[in-house]
């Protein structure tokens, strides 16, 4: 398949929250205590809330800038491309890199929302955590029927009012809860703790994906504050196994058969040795360990549980009947320094070569669409809805590298994790 | 090939120290304060050193017991097969097995000898290095020429030390040095910085290859401490992929072009992804993270350093190529419960089904002789090295299951791994 017949929906990408975010969602009596955007001395803008300053509003978001000037940049607003916070010039960036449907995960909250749980009033986080909600369901993917698969912030502290805004969400049309990969590194009961079991069962009844993205246990993958920032850009999306084990051991697929994880930024290719290290660990072992899942091997409770996604991932693709071609999904990663945005389809292209179009097609749309109950054809027909359609659509819009730099990015140049981080917060 | 004609060297077994191991080689001046073993009044057997009681001599040494037995235990030399800790009688477990050759990491100074380091006393901890390591090369390998491949433990306080006892044992035939796979969580510092030097020039002066198993930082991949312990055993091999990220990044390899590296124990059917992920970070960042190998790719400066294993490993098998046939050797994990001692050949021909003879050997003992510059075939001629000559030297040695029970295994049974810690030092 010719990259421009390639059909894109995208299970990862990010969006940066607009200054404006919860003016028309948060009810009149929290409105004073909204997190609001403020511009520092130094140019930069961060989100204060609850007494905290969360710097880094665009962490990552280079999307459009040469490599030179990657890095924890940019930390302004007029630093990035408009399409990083505006959903209309989102949409004209999607078309320019001919990609159907995108789902976004949060920025300044954290991947589960740590930071609206960290506020000591649990009212006013509510109502923070809703109104985040409503904004990007109602009026970020509301705006542009087809094109955003709508995503939730979840209720972190308690799992009575998780469940409720699952519930509540769904009722909207949303099919995906963004969690963390590790409740118990952000010092909540673990994923073997019955404590979670309203917010499963919700998931469950209203068929949301739990999508865990790497990062999200609030924990990188860091060797020693002096390794090069190579070490954990390596180690991050592998680093979602942990998650993959800890959920697939649990109690939690063997008493909710009906909940479905997304493996967010995971990679694929390593997921042939892992099932397989995962049977062997049965065999082995569940004798004196005790694991029954009733006669089937973990291999294929994962099959039946979990979704795995790619940016580019020739091993994955080469093992696709290894790991599952029902369990494969596409993602760009906008507008983060590891996507391909906006020549992504061309990446993919190449890894695809030689796959079976009815492969292909699994991977880089169908298998998202069912996994997140999302049908972009009742807005669009189909067959203007491949890369080379949805490029027409955005002629002249520019998408030509562009340097933001205002000086800022020699920082992180070469810089090993410590000096990022004091970077990052300077 | 059959199994009985696989030729099989294994680069990650275990030994149990036996109570003597000092007797003979500590200077007599420190001979009152040598490591001792000392029985407790449960029945259990524990090392005493530096004022400190390490438990398990035998931590999961269950070779020959049933799986439903398998766990932190035996606790008690009498509850383990001799294998574990006298030579001669590992020598007939090995024949048994059909394993021509075997490399053995320790048990109870840890892998890196951090029991040893821990002692304030400096001379007596050097002292006690030393006498282990003559121990182990003079006694346990030098008693069975071409048995054992010899492994030292590091002088891990002191880096010009470390070097000095590197040059001494190699200068015994010792070419590999067992290490930590992450010394700055040991407290020490990382392997970005220059400190290490001294030992990175000893080992690549004595063409001593740095074997760091997974474990040996201290520490687990645990996700909580209520998970199953199923989480722990299946994401350990993997982990080890931290290590290999630390150092293939780090200034290591740059400047000491001739180190090797062993990622011991962990496993290889993710290394394919490993080294596409790797070389995608260096295309996607190398321009800001300033990271140069001279023109090469990381994929390239992996296979020049780092030697892989594997105890079965189908996934590894068939993505040989994209490995590297140079860099794949394979372990027995004896007496560990990963292993399937004594039918290993069997469970690796079957893996083994339908690759070429050339690729079987390099896999099973060729690199592993190349790497570790071992040559069994001055002692042994080549056709009485196969698994069905080395058995038929075992004829009548007793491999079969028995149960060492003597009621301590149901502590472990279904355990998480907070209980097993705790039944582990009770």
């Amino acid at each position: 398949m010719r990259p421009e017949e390639l059909i894109l929906v995208s299970v990862d990408d990010h969006l940066i929250e607009p200054p404006d975010l919860f003016d028309e969602h948060l009810p009149a009596r929290f409105r004073d205590r909204a997190p609001r955007v403020v511009r520092q001395d130094d140019g930069s803008d961060v989100w204060k809330f609850n007494g905290t300053t969360i710097p880094n509003i665009g962490l990552n978001a280079v999307a459009g800038r040469p490599p030179e000037e990657y890095g924890v940049e940019p930390t302004a607003f007029d630093e990035m491309r408009p399409g990083c916070y505006d959903a209309a010039e989102r949409i004209k960036d999607m078309n320019a890199g001919g990609v159907l449907a995108s789902m976004n995960f949060p920025s300044f909250p954290g991947f589960s929302g740590r930071v609206f749980a960290a506020c000591e009033d649990k009212e006013l986080a509510l109502a923070v955590v809703r109104a985040y909600n409503d904004w990007h369901i109602d009026e970020w993917a509301g705006s542009h029927p087809g094109r955003f698969i709508p995503m939730a912030l979840p209720v972190l502290w308690d799992p009575d009012l998780a469940a409720e805004e699952v519930r509540r969400v769904a009722a909207k049309g949303c099919r995906s809860l963004t969690f963390t990969e590790n409740p118990a590194t952000l010092g909540y009961p673990s994923f073997h703790d019955p404590h979670w079991d309203p917010l499963w069962r919700a998931l469950s009844d209203e068929g949301v994906v739990m999508s865990v993205h790497l990062g999200s246990s609030g924990q990188l993958s860091v060797t020693a504050a002096d390794a090069p920032v190579d070490v954990m850009i390596t180690l991050q999306p592998m680093n979602i196994c942990q998650a993959a084990a800890d959920l697939l051991w649990s109690r939690v697929l063997k008493e909710f058969p009906d909940i479905r994880i997304a493996l967010s930024e995971g990679g694929t290719g390593w997921i042939p040795y892992f099932l397989d290290r995962l049977d062997r660990t049965y065999v082995m072992h569940h004798k004196w360990t005790g694991q029954d899942f009733g006669g089937r091997l973990p291999s294929e409770v994962f099959r039946q549980h979990f979704l795995t996604c790619f940016i580019s991932d020739p091993v994955g693709v080469q093992l696709r009947e290894q790991i599952g071609l029902e369990n494969i999904a596409w993602e760009c990663d906008y507008p983060h320094s590891d996507s391909s945005w906006p020549n992504a389809a061309e990446e993919l292209g190449a890894v695809m070569a030689g796959v079976p179009d009815r492969d292909v097609n699994l991977m880089t749309y169908e298998n998202a669409l069912r996994w997140y109950q999302f049908d972009p054809f009742t807005h669009r027909p189909r067959e203007q809805s491949t890369v080379g359609a949805l490029r027409a659509e955005a002629a002249g819009h520019d998408v030509s590298v562009r340097s933001y730099d205002k000086g800022r990015f020699e920082r992180s140049a070469g810089a090993n994790l410590a000096e990022l981080r004091a970077s990052a917060t300077a």
